[in-house]
């Protein structure tokens, strides 16, 4: 028996040493409520990767990305939820941000990133983007909203606890 | 209405200036048949990619895969099948090579892979390979095997056939 896996698409958007994060205030059910996120969503029939990341920047945001980057493959795992997510960086963009439907739209110094209401292994990969140029492959494993085990490039970390805030 | 990707991974094994092939002979109706083409397959629920390509590794070519290495992004259409696909190499292994239930393995020269019987975009990204360090993303749009459109990183190619034999 074939199993699917969501594919989705998650992107950090860099200006002026800022992220552009959106507050996912807005959506009913959302398994993101009051998390801060950076942008992007499933991929549609037939999108390349770069393709949905592109069409949810000018949904969600109202922009057209420049310089995009893949910067990881994320495997999530939560509960029966089984996630794969291609993590890309953009350090251009081309319009106005836009109000967004699904959470407010805004600008944080990515050293502050931290501090906010994140996933905790969002704190993980946030990390990697700062330290890691090539594509690393990241797998994180929750139960409800609880990281319970993180593989990195197909090796389970024992010490993920110190990369968090 | 969400729709969900054929998800794979397609490993090149390296050695001694050789890529490990497997002539695809034994499967019924197989979408490959009589093609030349890299190990590999779908992915399993709650796998990530990596975890897929050393399985894949271990159960057709009975080998353990070491610097393994995302290569590439791999969108595929061909008629109504929609599969992404992940694009390893790697250049070291443990094991002796067994016989495999879908074809024959083969060690073929690098630069005679371009000769056997391929997927007309394989051409391209086993140049991609050879040429490029960074992860790409190709899309390759077929009707049948009859390769129609080839996109790199989110842009359409105009001048791909010269990178097929």
């Amino acid at each position: 028996m074939r199993t699917y896996a969501e594919l989705t698409t998650l992107g950090y958007v860099e200006k002026d040493g800022k992220y552009l994060m959106l507050h996912r205030t807005k959506k009913e059910n959302d398994i993101n409520k009051d998390k801060y996120i950076g942008i992007g969503g499933h991929v549609e029939d037939r999108e390349s990767p770069e393709e949905c990341m592109m069409r949810e920047a000018k949904e969600e945001a109202g922009i057209s990305l420049h310089n995009l980057r893949l910067r990881g493959i994320l495997t999530f795992l939560i509960d029966d939820l089984y996630e794969l997510s291609f993590l890309y960086t953009a350090n251009d963009f081309e319009g106005e941000i836009t109000e967004c439907d699904e959470g407010d739209l805004v600008w944080v110094k990515k050293e502050e990133v931290g501090k906010l209401s994140l996933w905790e292994g969002d704190h993980i990969f946030l990390h990697l983007l700062n330290t890691r140029e090539d594509v690393f492959s990241l797998k994180l494993t929750y139960v409800q909203d609880v990281l319970k085990e993180v593989a990195l490039d197909g090796e389970v970390l024992e010490d993920w606890h110190v990369w968090e805030r």
